[in-house]
């Protein structure tokens, strides 16, 4: 029997996450030496996991034989100070990937529809899929979020809006006052999930406290993750912050033992290790210089992003995309191509370590050369 | 606005997995030293992660800025060939209660039906309301499977079968033949899910290859997971073995980095370490029988038990079991109620290094006495 014959109709129609090739798949795949590869394709921290953090997980291996904690005791509490927030208006996530399929589960059911922006996080429509819901699917606005269409957009059936600040693949960002106001107008039966993945990437003008909001919008319910500047992807922890009616569905339908002990752990020496952070940003803000250069020396249209990624046109054909990707492949920098995302002719390359930025900057030149 | 405002009826009706208490919540509750207290609760190996695991996650560290490789290659390839099944057979889960949940969702829509047992793992009951799914709970006989009642309840719109193998909280097993003919005789539209957590505490005798079934059958999925007998629970990794009509539509469900880092790495060196498992299957039969021989001498009713762990009767009346449990808390020993299953009058005990098991049945003699 084929897959046809068990499944949802909506479960057979997703088309699975497409992950960027890892390091080891790009080597074999291309008989390239693992060592001389550069990887700019998922948006990680160049700089790896804090020492910090590996320091709390080699306290932690003793007790791995061990569950984690299903409560999260530990982290909740140091997020909680850290937010300002009761403990129980969080909810921790396997990533934050984990908080945004557990936020579909928990507040959508089959039929009724989401709302998400056209060019934001694949993993928006996935969630939407996961749940046999409708999507209502905005246009762009200059790459970025639409809010008075969004608005407009939610009818008596939706449950939930995604909004991405800064936005995955784009790196456009919104002002707080605008988002805020978005907020306010949402009608009360729909969860707006905030999505601050790129948060820590902001510089100090453009900050701002989303927690404070869920103190005044018992509808909203802000994603973050340790998977980008706190370094931690290949550790998997997110959280929720949101009011408990909220946070109580959520924990409903959260697998208990979702992140794991050294996830925990590691998580909560991240969160107090400020000169790390200070640090992840600042080579980011220059990382993002060294790109925007090359790109306007070399005459390519780009986003200007506020995340640790740049949005890069390069070329004007839809097969554009695909050949500057192989082009690069072939000369072992790891890329994401977009073309999933309706941007065909765009690439999208993560911000790395200066040297990282000049291998690819060189490969860039020579791809559109040929 | 309060939870009845948000999210569909069939999740604000869930019940949230209760797990064990953790050692520090306990110590944290009765004011008891955390090093002196025994945990007997959650099925863990009590000899902690092997030092095969901590060495391989050891040169993993470096790599965890990193996503983790979202197709789990190294790890697929050896669980292929540990199995003798293509890799693509293989779905990676964050223990197999992420396994349990996936297949949920990938095979179940709402209003169609799950038949689980009685007895059997909470998180059935879980994921069948998780997808709005109607419960089918066939009564248990002796604790354990009724395999032709369970085949007599299947229904024209049944999408999944739960059997577990040895069944957890009860301990029972199935000998291999009643299992396969159990599901050469399940409908070809309904998948069956062979939850296989404790398999390898059987003995040799009992011990069969599921994996040569799946190809034999279709809709057959064999779970299992490296949280019992491998000692890597608070890691989170698990897996599926099925047919590649099945596992591409656990694909499409699975969150693409659902399984961490070292987890991919520690359950590779675990699953070619043979000493750690036969010194932790030595230590379960040793404990087992520590188990058993004091409860006979107490008077004791008991449940046989395959697994790691044993079900006992702590008295006749609806209190027993929380009231015994109350005591052995303030005496700093933690194991688990299972009220919540419909036992009341039981508690499920872990089995645990020979020192502990003894504290365990000292305390257990104390709280009886009271």
């Amino acid at each position: 029997m084929s897959s046809k014959n068990y499944g949802p109709e909506y479960v057979r129609a997703i088309a699975p996450y497409q992950a960027g090739k890892p390091i080891s798949e790009v080597a074999r795949e291309f008989g390239l030496d693992e060592a001389t590869i550069v990887k700019l394709a998922s948006n990680e921290n160049p700089f790896g996991v804090p020492a910090s953090a590996q320091q709390a997980m080699a306290a932690a291996v003793a007790e791995l034989g061990r569950y984690p904690d299903a409560n999260g005791f530990d982290l909740k509490g140091a997020l909680a100070k850290r937010y300002d927030v009761p403990a129980d208006w969080i909810t921790l996530g396997n990533g934050s990937n984990d908080i945004l399929e557990i936020a579909a589960h928990a507040f959508v059911e089959r039929g009724q529809s989401i709302v998400y922006a056209q060019y934001s996080f694949a993993v928006y429509a996935l969630a939407t899929q996961g749940v046999g819901a409708q999507h209502i699917v905005v246009p762009a606005k200059a790459h970025g979020h639409d809010l008075p269409a969004m608005l407009a957009a939610i009818r008596e059936d939706t449950r939930l809006v995604f909004i991405a600040n800064p936005n995955n693949p784009t790196g456009t960002f919104i002002p707080a006052a605008e988002i805020e106001a978005f907020v306010a107008k949402v009608p009360a039966h729909v969860v707006v999930v905030l999505d601050e993945a790129y948060n820590e990437f902001l510089s100090e003008e453009n900050q701002f406290e989303s927690a404070a909001w869920v103190k005044k919008y018992p509808n909203l319910l802000v994603s973050r993750t340790f998977s980008k500047a706190y370094g931690l992807a290949g550790l998997r922890v997110g959280f929720a912050i949101a009011q408990p009616a909220l946070t109580d569905l959520m924990n409903r339908i959260r697998q208990p033992f979702n992140v794991n002990s050294l996830a925990q752990a590691a998580a909560i020496a991240a969160l107090n290790d400020k000169e790390f952070l200070k640090q992840s940003a600042a080579n980011n803000a220059a990382g993002y210089q060294q790109f925007v250069e090359a790109f306007e020396q070399m005459g390519l249209e780009y986003v200007p992003s506020y995340g640790n990624f740049v949005l890069v046109k390069v070329g004007s054909d839809a097969g554009a995309g695909a050949r500057v990707n192989l082009s690069l492949l072939k000369q072992g920098v790891i890329v994401r191509p977009v073309g999933n995302y309706g941007l065909p002719e765009w690439l999208r390359i993560s911000i790395g370590l200066p040297q990282e930025n000049a291998v690819f900057i060189a490969a860039l030149a020579k791809a559109l050369a040929e």
